[in-house]
């Protein structure tokens, strides 16, 4: 199983095997993770402290502790109000002896690291911002379903949004509408800024979405994805917008060899580039690799973009339960980009694509 | 006159007279305040460098040049690929000498702070944040003129969704509707979550919108943003739904005294503190003085939360051109809550309250 409670362990047998006499974990989604209880506590301080073959210790702002307590059950919480010092309460928590602590050095900035280790007076500071990474790529069955139910929401409001796509609409139109239909299906709300783009900004990978209207013989790519019980989702297609050119359909089709070549690559065992090199073979040889400019995808899970990265150069290899994104394009100034994005899941046998919305070339408006 | 440059000849002088060799600024919002350059970078670095006395030097990933350079104007960009070690280019375009490095230690991260400072080896990092704060704080006409913009969608917003209430209505249909009419007006987003709550839910400073029902003789409570131009709004308004009891009405006509006395103790020289205390000696008065129990209110501009905060024990000053919310508020847990927040502008004379939305009891519904 992986529950918080078999997470939290494995952390103590890093603990154990690296030398570290305690964590202090306060990346919010970490100890969401970790504990169940998610929160966002801006300024204030939250943390979970991880004492090595100790009991956890929360700490939390005080207008937060019946929300901590309901959500995480037995973990033993403790609070301090705004007039507190809250770093002063948390050496009172930590065990004496507390000599290397590690820290997530990518969450943690300069200014509360500097107040947080003045108090602590530890004598080094590693970071665990890895190990978590690692632990979090992985997904136990729990985890799967809720990014299954984020899949599911995020391709209903696709749905609902093709529907509304005539010549003359806006992406911004477009862009409100699939938002609003976000919240009314119950997302958390969307995992990222919704990308609807057409005609030629459908080949600019960072484009924004305008009053630029929809027109006839065009492509139209979306881009889009929600939370959902704390799980991120995030799709793209790409549509013809009534009749288009035969090169608009050529590269279309061939994203979608890329696509599927790659999808056909997931398996445990695989490395992440072979993933990206089966995609861009495919699209070189049809003609437009220099047109494919960027990596092929990136994990998915708790945070829209999260470890791994998958890129032609990274020789890690899937593990069951992993979940990311593979989302080949193709980029044409001028003339339009096409891009088609999965989420997947690595299954014992070989992968399970938890997108299923049609990925063959569809005329809408 | 207070643009990116007059900004930046601001922070010359700091360093002069705090002997400050150069300043990296890395937070996006600050790099926007500053070259008028607005961006996202994610994971990757972006950097202005602001030798003492020289040129300032813009670093970018590479694919962000084009639009760096057309925001920007006249300054000097510099880029890296994704390939590239930008922390090494950081240290080549840093001039020799620099003992002294002003950065931001409430933006950097300590895994960013400690792969920079690896890489350009400066005798001692000071953290510049609270200058930059405090120049924030005074908006020049022109950003005035983006947060009245940013009012007057917001206000917009407000005035569709109002029409949209009746008994049965969801707190989370009428979230959706008000994000939707954000969108459609122009904003770039919500410039937090948006909170409507109805009920007794009302008297939750922190509740989240639901599948709660909006009934008949309740209080309803809209508190809403947007950004638009880079700036941000923010408004709260309470409203009764159809005939409220006595209570209700004197509850509501309490905060309303509060926020009108707040609002006139506003000019230039006035205490933060002040403003404070005048609302809650009026909401004390009525007899609701431990049911208001959070600060006045927070600056208000790049960003929904920045400095200064506004409580009853900031003794700092007011200043012409300083922007910020007004929003007293009284919670009754089992019967409600109102809350009614203003944005205003010190000006030479006092005061301008920026929103403009009636602030007398209405029934609505």
């Amino acid at each position: 199983m992986n529950s918080p409670a078999s997470r939290i362990n494995k952390l103590h047998a890093y603990m154990d095997v690296n030398g570290i006499d305690a964590m202090l974990i306060t990346a919010p989604k970490h100890v969401y993770y970790l504990t169940g209880f998610a929160s966002e506590p801006h300024e204030r301080f939250l943390g979970l402290l991880l004492p090595r073959g100790e009991e956890a210790k929360l700490l939390v702002p005080a207008l937060d502790y019946e929300a901590a307590q309901a959500a995480s059950g037995a973990t033993n919480i403790h609070t301090h109000a705004d007039t507190d010092d809250a770093h002063a309460i948390l050496r009172g928590l930590m065990p004496s002896g507390v000599r290397c602590l590690g820290v997530e050095k990518e969450h943690l900035t300069v200014s509360r690291f500097e107040a947080m280790s003045g108090a602590i007076g530890a004598e080094s500071y590693v970071d665990i911002g890895m190990q978590l990474r690692d632990m979090r790529a992985v997904k136990a069955p729990e985890e799967a379903e809720r990014m299954r139910e984020a899949v599911r929401i995020v391709e209903d409001v696709l749905r609902a949004g093709i529907g509304l796509v005539k010549p003359g609409v806006t992406e911004i139109e477009l862009v409100a509408e699939l938002e609003y239909q976000m919240k009314k299906r119950g997302a958390q709300g969307p995992s990222f800024d919704t990308l609807v783009l057409a005609g030629a900004k459908s080949a600019m990978p960072h484009g924004m979405p305008d009053r630029n209207v929809v027109k006839e013989g065009e492509l139209l790519l979306f881009d889009l994805g929600v939370f959902a019980n704390g799980y991120a989702s995030d799709i793209t297609r790409t549509f013809a917008v009534g009749e288009i050119t035969d090169e608009m359909k050529r590269i279309y089709n061939a994203v979608l060899a890329g696509n599927l070549r790659a999808v056909e690559a997931v398996r445990p065992g695989a490395s992440f580039g072979s993933l990206d090199r089966a995609a861009r073979e495919s699209i070189t040889a049809a003609g437009y690799g220099p047109q494919f400019n960027h990596r092929l995808g990136h994990g998915l899970g708790l945070d829209i973009h999260e470890y791994p990265s998958i890129h032609g150069n990274n020789g890690e290899l899937l593990r069951e339960g992993m979940t990311f994104t593979i989302e080949p394009g193709i980029y044409v100034p001028g003339i339009g980009g096409v891009r088609i994005e999965d989420d997947v899941l690595v299954t014992s046998q070989g992968v399970e694509v938890l997108t299923r919305y049609p990925k063959e070339l569809t005329v809408i408006g």
